[in-house]
């Protein structure tokens, strides 16, 4: 004979680190009766023992349940009180718990060891007949649902019967004759349904609610969260076995939730509710508003004092804040659970920030311990705290759904995609607020600021879609009626019209009408997010470049601690009102003379756009890319020519704006590309339309030059979009390295620079050893490398299949967002080996989008990059994601 | 003292083998006096001094002039003449000779050695005054116009002006005294322009004349022969010194070409022509008719039975057709020159069988001879002989210009790109006419059959883009005027007006007025076409399959040797007449049972495609793509809709249509793409359109299990296009054979099948070996890999910068048409291993365009593909370039 496998724990037998195999409550439970907290006794059967029970076909394993009877005996020496003793009975709890917290999706049943016979010893404990029915009525009503699985309704109708006949109002009007005839009641639904009565041996109903608990792990509500959240299905739950304590007990008795510390803004107290005499579900009902748990100091200092100061241990044992549970039970504290506590963004900053102060973590600890992501919210504006206040206050509030993406979002209600679409690309703010979305409505969440659906979960398309594209989106939103007739949704008395304006904020689920207003966030105010990054920024290794196009945005990004501009993008400026009227005829000028002194027009203004740029980033590099847009993308777009030239030739009436507007469509036609984003740009343009590149360098080099002369430290650095074959860049280079030292030398200053390229193209990734004889740095610009490894054209794409791909886990991310390491990654690690081999201090960056996600950021710190650069506002994120990324290497070579 | 270098080498001293030291010329000479032909004497001053003399700066190197004075002195002894002996004077040539044979770009100086002194010698030795003062005079201008390099026109002048004073016609009725008086005058030029005499001193005139030989190396004509052939720079060029001989001294003296067989048929027989008492140039002047070489036969039989044993000898020592220049001096035949004979495409190819059948050269020879693309021109469309012939006659002939680019074009004459653009795309065959063409073009030249241009040369913008294009193109016909105003040109005193009919021939440069018949090509003629094909099998590992949407094509390719069919592309079909509404309406579909339904109809139609192909290939493995292009394409084009829209709104007119057209302008527009090359196409279609492929397959399978059933052996392979990602191939594979299982069953038949992809995203190419997984075979798209690799839109890039990049050339050839190995090639490379990593009998083949080209077919070879896949005429250039790649691979092993 094998020894028998152990299925069972008794909480002294385990410990914190013991997730996997007894759940996270069980491993809480554990350590916590391991370190002498009052735990009220119990025992675990392992999520193994769940696993082998779907293996053997729903039945136990052998072994497992003579542990268990075992591990009750203990349970019942340890509490004086015995399973089915009709003088003095034990009664437990069985509560689900797996390694990851899936709140409120598996099933618990409370007061098994509840019968006809040990009622009377309940009575006689508590002194309490009525309190003894209801706990029966409880156990009756939960294990004919729970365990025996007959629908709720069936239960829910008796009581509501016996309330209605009665004229109550609520539960707490019913009375002990009341309760002990629901409890009958209770009793023939359960033996008309299943044909067996409520099983009066407590160690059956121990065993089926046991079993219930195993069957939990494969409800449909429970597979559905895993597959959202990722979590696999192969882990299982354990089956938590705990003497059940009871806070209703009179006014010696009570229950409480708390955090060790307040979880809103992370200040060092106790935060928490507690009830006296009460049970949990009391609390969470909202019948009778809960206490702050300071009150409890005044009335039970004492057990206040031990409550303090076991959450002061717990935080210091687990290094980080707890989130307990906790019930007295005359007079007695016991502690139910304790796990991580959850906070907001602000909090975690503040928290690690403090506990590196007081010594309980390091410094590493603290910067790993913050999700970039959520600095992200700390750094975008939310709803003003007052306004919020004030809208609910001038009853604004209409409704509240699931908080299915976060952020704020004000626009007015679009009830279709197709005016969404409309509204949005004509810069009108839209809310798009359907019955629910399915993929024909993508073009116009494309266009909209947030989605408000009124069906749907956490995983419905519109709350998968919005997260996907960073919308808030507030989905299942039951409590609004939408009327797609009449293009109005009701809710909270209120109707809303299309075009009215509302105000939804994703992270919470409200919505409200009218505009709310948001608040930029106030960096300077940040002291511990600034602190917090001041460490992170002691263990990165990558530097943290910003895009910028602007000396106003380059500010904002130096601000938030950017050591450089990774991306300045030319073309933007050729679009400003003054100058647009000069690039159009530039573009369409008919020979090398008119466009050569339309170059020259736009000289100064290009000057004195990089002058500003110098100026604010005065010693850091700045690298301005050439103008990469195709020119046709400057001129009016072809359907919009082609249409007015159809309606001037029908109508007869303008012949002179005919002719020119033929002309423009004859120059609009003659450079329209199937494939725009393969076409004539990048420095194919700079190669076949001559002086265009050149007056950008001159601008580049007057601007760097003339600011140099003021005493202003600049460091140019020129990229060259769009190469695909060195030979390109060999010739730009060549031509533009001469007006370089032509302007230098007319300048009477010689500046430090750099040329060098972006690697955007595959073909380039694969050749980067011949590239890098001409490139002094390489940038990688991941959006249009991702484009053209992938084959896809993002703007058609996402609207079209990828969101849809992902949604159907045919792609297991946007490649757009978070950065396809399997195959782009293969051709940025192929270019830094490759590039490196050619010139080994060859700088080497990344300035596509993916320079301000952290997965992709830690990619990058794993290739070896001198540096990432992003947007500004996600310039903090970069350097906390950066020091991460550094601190796993260290640990992965411990 | 160092041994000195040596310089210059006698006849003797050399060999074939030599051609690098003393170029192509004097390697032949020496070749030829070493097996004993007869040669006159004299000797090769090597490549290597002349890179020498221009590394000292135009001088001489130490001890070559020495060498060259004792190597005189050898011919001095042989000849029994001396130079510069005024009783018997020796009479040399320097012949420029480089490595590769650049006809008539360098120069050469004749009858060096003749002064007012050694005139006498010549007079008496030759009895004919007149004869020595046309030497004397042709020394005098050719010296100084080629060495001391006096403008042609201040000679020419001087003859002009003489006949014209005695009222000559042509050169031959000069009399002696006039050729005294000339050559009296021509000194006159030298001494004004100069200001030093026409050299009396023999070794001074073979001094100068040596050195401008090595200046005409680079002379700008030469350079730029060598830029657009490809010949390398630094190789310089021999002089060769060879005593002179004359074929102009009677009757018994005479000069000729000939070729050891027909260089236009390949019949083993001689063929060229001579003149008796003439020099060379007298057989180019064309002032009198040469004689072909078959007459010379009864005139000297001795000599002929010579020269016949000569070629002979020849031909089996070099193994090859033999090119030659010989000379009869007074009944003693001296052979001039011999090279590489060059020949037809016929000619080669008969050539080579017979070669192998008499036993002069092996199988692996013959095939290895053939230029792969010159089998091209025997199996395309070609003027009809008999039809040229009578276009000739009826006088139709309008001019000849350069054969810029091979090929026979039919098409009305359209005078600037954009009219031939209009008409091109219109599908009226258009030529292009142009005084010459610029970048600006291009358009017009993408949509013309063939262009002529009256200016520019071999490597003009018309000629290089025309060659890129495969177009033929006749350039520079100077014998043209274009008239751009009235849109006319004129020729052999002929006008074609913009919309006539005109034919050229890019193989010959030939211009002719209304349409020319083509022929296609016979390929049950081509015997001994099919002989070498049938050898170049024995040695090829690669397969040849073809690119075949109809069973028309798949017959001719199964004709021309293919073994199976590459892509079969199933798209075409849908766009056929009948089909075309039913898949308009499918694309309109408002919902999934009307899409059903409309598919279901299509079924039939697909079926009867396949049963055909099946039935001709029966045997033979077939691949067919699903579809590809994006559902757009299918529908009308969104400018025209809009176009139509916009008129009808501005009438109102007709409501009914306008409710209409503004439905289809919605579709065409919420289906419109920016990029659609990278947008909703290929298996992506498939996902996202539920029903399309499954009808694909279905017809497939249908089609395969029914003629299976007659009994034709099928092997139907699946080919999904356009996998990016292995999920996307995993979640259609596992649709589709779930179609092909069900058909079978239904059709009660099994038949052998394959499941693959196309590899044409470099993402595919990057995770060959997740994919492999999934893919029973890949084959390369080539096309679209080169695309999304290189980040170019061959549609938008070809005209508006590709060609110019290799005109310019930054790019060393047009990716679409070579394959780009070290980008493209890369992808390729790794796709092979990694595929292969996974499924060790992964079928791997190539079906993009490059399958069809020689070089690219050899890299196919070298990654070890299965096979390559082309369009039906390019089979039997694939199966010889195979085979050369073979063959090229056993000899590097060697």
């Amino acid at each position: 004979m094998t020894a028998e496998k152990k299925w069972v724990y008794m909480f002294e037998e385990g410990d914190a680190t013991m997730r996997d195999l007894l759940g996270g409550k069980g491993a809480g439970l554990a350590e916590m009766a391991n370190i002498g907290l009052p735990v009220p006794p119990g025992f675990i059967i392992t999520t193994e023992a769940c696993l082998a029970y779907y293996e053997a076909g729903e039945k136990f394993p052998p072994g497992m349940w003579g542990q268990t009877l075992s591990a009750l005996k203990v349970v019942e020496e340890r509490s004086g009180k015995r399973f089915g003793d009709p003088k003095n009975p034990l009664l437990v709890s069985v509560r689900s718990g797996s390694k990851f917290s899936m709140p409120g999706m598996m099933q618990t049943v409370l007061n098994l060891g509840l019968t006809d016979e040990t009622i009377k010893g309940l009575i006689e404990l508590t002194g309490n007949e009525r309190f003894a029915y209801d706990a029966y009525r409880r156990l009756v009503q939960m294990f004919g649902h729970v365990v025996l699985e007959i629908e709720a309704r069936r239960f829910e109708s008796v009581l509501e019967r016996v309330k209605e006949d009665k004229g109550y109002e609520v539960d707490t009007d019913l009375t002990t004759e009341d309760l002990k005839a629901i409890t009958e009641e209770f009793k023939k639904v359960i033996e008309e349904e299943k044909g067996f009565p409520f099983p009066q041996d407590p160690h059956e109903q121990l065993r089926l609610a046991t079993a219930a608990v195993f069957r939990s792990w494969n409800i449909k509500r429970a597979v559905d969260y895993r597959e959202f959240h990722k979590i696999p299905h192969d882990l299982g739950t354990a089956a938590n076995v705990v003497t059940m304590v009871f806070g209703n007990m009179g006014f010696d008795s009570g229950t409480g939730v708390a955090f060790t510390r307040n979880p809103a803004s992370g200040e060092k107290e106790l935060y928490g509710e507690y009830l006296l005499s009460a049970q949990g579900e009391d609390v969470v009902a909202g019948i009778r508003t809960p206490k702050p748990i300071s009150q409890l100091k005044e009335e039970m200092p004492e057990i206040y004092a031990q409550f303090a100061e076991i959450c002061e241990r717990l935080e210091r044992h687990y290094r980080d804040v707890q989130d307990v549970e906790f019930t007295i039970e005359r007079g007695k504290l016991w502690m139910l659970q304790t796990r991580t506590g959850k906070r907001t963004a602000r909090a975690a900053v503040k928290i690690a920030v403090d506990m590196v102060k007081e010594g309980i973590i390091s410094k590493e600890e603290a910067v790993q311990r913050i999700e970039p992501s959520q600095i992200d919210l700390l750094l975008h504006p939310a709803f003003d705290d007052k306004a919020k206040l004030q809208a609910l206050e001038d009853g604004r509030f209409l409704a509240k759904g699931l908080n299915a993406s976060p952020g704020a979002a004000v626009g007015v209600a679009a009830f279709d995609a197709d005016t969404a679409q409309e509204w949005g690309t004509a810069g009108r703010p839209v809310i798009l607020v359907r019955p629910e979305t399915n993929p024909d409505d993508v073009h116009g969440m494309l266009q909209a600021q947030g989605i408000l659906t009124q069906h749907g979960g956490a995983t419905s398309h519109a709350a998968v879609v919005a997260r996907g594209l960073g919308k808030p989106c507030v989905a299942g939103c039951e409590a609004i009626s939408i009327d797609l007739e009449a293009k109005t949704f009701s809710a909270n008395e209120k109707v809303v019209r299309e075009g009215d304006y509302i105000s939804l904020d994703g992270g919470t689920g409200e919505v409200f009408i009218g505009q709310i207003v948001r608040v930029e966030p106030k960096w300077e105010k940040e002291k511990e997010l600034q602190t917090l990054l001041s460490w992170a920024d002691e263990f990165r290794r990558l530097g943290v470049w910003a895009n910028a196009d602007y000396p106003r945005d380059a500010q904002r990004a130096r601000e938030f601690g950017a050591e450089g501009i990774g991306l300045c993008r030319t073309e933007h400026m050729f679009f400003e009102e003054e100058r647009r009227p000069i690039v159009v005829k530039m573009v369409m000028a008919d020979d090398e003379e008119e466009r050569k002194a339309l170059l020259d027009q736009l000289l100064p203004f290009q000057r004195e756009d990089f002058e500003g740029l110098f100026e604010v980033m005065d010693g850091l590099p700045v690298i301005i890319r050439l103008i990469d847009p195709p020119m046709h993308e400057f001129l009016a777009p072809r359907e919009e020519v082609l249409e007015e030239v159809t309606r001037l030739r029908c109508t007869g009436q303008d012949p002179q704006r005919l002719a020119e507007k033929e002309k423009l469509l004859r120059v609009v036609e003659s450079m329209w590309e199937v494939n725009p984003m393969l076409g004539l740009r990048g420095c194919r343009a700079g190669i076949m339309y001559p002086g265009l590149t050149e007056m950008q360098v001159r601008a580049i080099f007057q601007a760097a030059c003339r600011k140099a002369k003021e005493g202003i430290e600049v460091h140019p650095e020129v990229m060259i979009p769009l190469v695909g074959h060195v030979n390109e860049l060999k010739v730009e280079r060549e031509k533009l390295e001469k007006v370089a030292k032509d302007v230098m030398a007319e300048e009477g200053i010689e500046v430090d620079y750099k040329f060098g390229t972006m690697i955007e193209i595959p073909r380039a990734a694969l050749t980067a050893d011949e590239i890098a004889k001409y490139a002094e740095f390489f940038s990688f610009g991941t959006n249009d490398l991702t484009q053209m490894t992938y084959g896809v054209s993002r703007d058609d794409a996402e609207g079209k299949f990828l969101l849809q791909y992902v949604e159907r886990g045919i792609l297991p991310e946007n490649p757009f967002q978070v950065l396809d390491r399997e195959g782009v990654g293969q051709l940025m690690r192929v270019t830094v080996e490759r590039g490196r081999s050619t010139r080994p201090d060859l700088e080497i960056g990344i300035c596509g989008e993916h320079g301000g996600d952290p997965s992709s950021i830690e990619f990058c710190h794993q290739l070896g990059l001198n540096y990432v650069s992003c947007s500004p506002f996600r310039v903090p994120i970069a350097r906390l994601a950066a020091a991460q990324a550094a601190l796993e290497e260290v640990e992965r070579d411990k």
